[in-house]
């Protein structure tokens, strides 16, 4: 692709076709992101048969479009992609996003021809192609999505991800625990614009602090651990290899046709750039928070963790230890100041790890006893493990009762400035999950990262340690 | 404890006293406990001041309850102990379940010094002491519970537990995935009752099949290993050791008071016994939903999965790998006759992995798919993955797509008789949890067993092979 001008097209289109808009399709779908998402530029659903979606018109064809076309969302069949792109060209098409499928990925050879012919067609013309066999474009601000339920801020996050599938994932999951988006790619097939150029696209990207990438394959080696090398160094770049077993490597291939490369040229990747691997679709997304809400100068291991529940508590030691923290013994003044309006230390644990007899202290007493371990410069990170995993639902009673524990803890970690996480557990049943959720929200909100468990939690906190270190 | 007669009244009490029934205490909602699991004998709430809890008289001392007393439920603050036990002995008590906390775990002489006294007073007065510092018995079929959401119908699942809060998640977290209980014991400092005990009785006992324990430490080691090795060789026996690190060992130490133990000491335990060792609460919780509802005759590790989303299906594959499982080539006869009314494969995978089109076919096309891979002899294992994990709230039309195939799957399972998971994702979001809560339900329901993550999955099947395979 022609690269920079073609970005400008792909992130920020001034006007949008979309191929096959037929009652229940994907190109319905799309249109109607398009409109729910409020994109600023006119926007041609077209179907053979013409009529209206939504009050917009559909015009039976690219050729039937009044105004130029920059960006065509394309879900016809994959054998009249040819032509619509050659009759978008006299529209002066410059992107073309290809959600339909039935290329390379089916292993055919009539699916890699087809996918050939596309691209030569592409080229001869100046298009741009994203995918095919994507879901393509997310850029809140330009109202692009490819889903109803992504946010609608931007953020400083950026995902470049392989597969449709994980990018709802992603986008979503993330989402959730606070990160928003500046952009996302699904980029399918990767037949034109590629994992490589979508990395050079965002080491100048003003509006990306941090990368995510899902990858299931490249196609030019060299290029991409140069391109990893440079962008890794102004901003930290977060990798999911899917592919990366023998079976994985064949699995990949049928689904995006990816070349998905040896593990020794993965490692080399690795090894020689600043990229931070991570091992599941759970594992990026805890990174991802690492990286935007633990605060940068958080260096050493030395930690001290606060909960209801002294099996958590004891569980939470063993993962500590496992992780390479230390969970740091009480300087006795410390000791002497949090507990002074503890009245009974029966039950509860008040050395580290800390299982806290916050129902039986007035909430001042809480917030004073927070602060002297917070202020305390024994330790490097404080893990709250918010204690939801034992409660009973309707949760009347507990919730408000967390809720408050975490007002108070914000207030406190702001106040003293030491990193800290907040662990709010998978829990057991369905409604403690949504009582979590509002949680997490009032957390990301305030600036606190937040996990599901403290094994995943120390697992992010250790690699952004590493990462930071190895600036 | 004189052990066989006191289980009897450990596990099936004639009558309950509950002492230290204050407005919103412990002993208040353990009263509550019985009256709302439906304990049949009298029950005896006790509270200096006397008067009345939801129309049951409460006693001022146990020495004014008119009957006998078989257990008593202990609220009272740890130094009254002694006395309630002296004057329990007069009505015959058999069995204290110490709710109280203040004891050996606080790490203090007198603390220590007050559990030796009520263990010296217990045993001269014949009567069994559960705890200190515990939830105590949950047996839904006497009516005995510690918490209000626990199923009402008993099971054949027993729990060990040294942690009251781990009990109370475990016993719901299990119970969520379709585990129900013949009996839970939360037995806290075990200064009395402990591990071995509750392990030496359930040999015999013919309500439960199989054994769930988390440990935190064990104060007689060579019967402990004798016990444990008698009842793994009858019943399978899943433990979590907490405290397994030297700093958990500590934290075990101020939770129970318990001795952890070496790692050497536990890996000989676990070398000499059948049990079955996990690294979390959320592996236990697989691990006994693989033992009760994945077939004993899984053996092998030919696997297949089948899901909707390649991207997810990639990592699957990935995971099998790694887990030691074979994703097994599909055999061409096969493959013809479950893709016989697939009429494209753009978008899919027709291989194994099989990312597959169910919204392009028919029920009866698509049960006869799975009908024709389920009941092919070259995959030993299926796993179905779900499609929930990419799907938009509020999921109005993609629930009953999801129920539609799992109801397909349960029936084309049960006719092939093939050992058979489901994975139901973890996922982003609150409302995408509960309608997986529902679908969950309808597996275990149906008698299969289900997952939250395919990781999961195959740690816990992986181990389950293992241990059918040692016999």
């Amino acid at each position: 692709m022609k690269r920079d001008d073609s970005f400008q097209a792909v992130f920020e289109p001034a006007s949008v076709a979309v191929a096959g808009v037929s009652p229940g399709s994907a190109g319905e779908r799309y249109t109607d992101y398009l409109l729910k998402y409020g994109f600023k530029g006119p926007i041609y659903p077209l179907r053979p048969k013409g009529g209206e979606f939504r009050g917009v018109k559909i015009y039976p064809s690219i050729k039937d479009v009044p105004g130029l076309v920059d960006m065509i969302i394309c879900c016809i069949p994959a054998q009249h992609v040819p032509q619509l792109l050659t009759d978008g060209a006299a529209k002066g098409l410059k992107v073309a996003v290809l959600h339909t499928a039935g290329f390379s990925e089916t292993g055919r050879p009539e699916g890699r021809e087809l996918e050939a012919d596309v691209l030569r067609v592409a080229k001869a013309k100046g298009i741009s192609i994203v995918g095919p066999n994507c879901m393509g474009i997310y850029r809140p601000k330009a109202g692009l999505a490819f889903a109803y339920d992504f946010p609608r801020e931007s953020g400083r996050t950026a995902l470049i991800c392989q597969s449709g599938g994980n990018s709802n994932f992603l986008v979503r999951a993330a989402a959730e625990r606070g990160i928003r988006w500046s952009k996302a790619v699904s980029y399918g097939n990767a037949s034109d614009v590629n994992e490589t150029d979508l990395m050079e696209y965002l080491i100048k990207d003003d509006e990306t602090d941090i990368v995510a990438a899902y990858i299931e394959g490249i196609k030019d080696g060299p290029r991409f651990r140069e391109v990893l090398g440079k962008l890794s160094v102004v901003k930290p770049v977060v990798i999911l290899k899917a592919g990366a077993t023998p079976a994985g490597k064949k699995a990949a291939a049928s689904h995006t046709g990816a070349l998905a490369g040896s593990d020794a040229a993965w490692d080399a990747v690795f090894s020689q750039s600043r990229a931070i691997r991570v091992d599941s679709l759970d594992e990026l997304v805890d990174m991802l928070v690492t990286l935007r809400f633990m605060p940068v100068w958080l260096k050493g291991k030395r930690i001290a963790t606060m909960g209801v529940g002294g099996g958590v508590s004891v569980l939470a030691t063993d993962e500590c230890h496992n992780a390479g923290f230390v969970m740091a013994p009480l300087d006795t003044d410390v000791k002497r100041e949090m507990t002074r309006n503890v009245t009974s230390d029966a039950g509860v644990m008040l050395g580290n790890p800390i299982d806290f007899p916050f129902w039986a202290m007035s909430e001042e007493h809480f917030r004073d006893a927070l602060r002297s371990l917070l202020k305390w410069d024994g330790i490097d990170l404080f893990l709250f493990l918010a204690p939801l995993r034992q409660s009973e639902p309707p949760l009347a009673e507990y919730v408000p009762f967390v809720d408050y524990q975490l007002s108070n803890l914000i207030k406190v970690a702001h106040e003293c400035g030491k990193p800290t996480g907040v662990v709010i557990n998978l829990l057991a049943t369905g409604q403690s999950w949504l009582a979590a959720s509002g949680l997490q929200q009032k957390c990301y909100e305030a600036g606190l990262p937040t996990y599901h468990s403290t094994a995943s939690a120390l697992k992010a906190i250790g690699r952004a340690i590493r990462y930071h270190e190895s600036r």
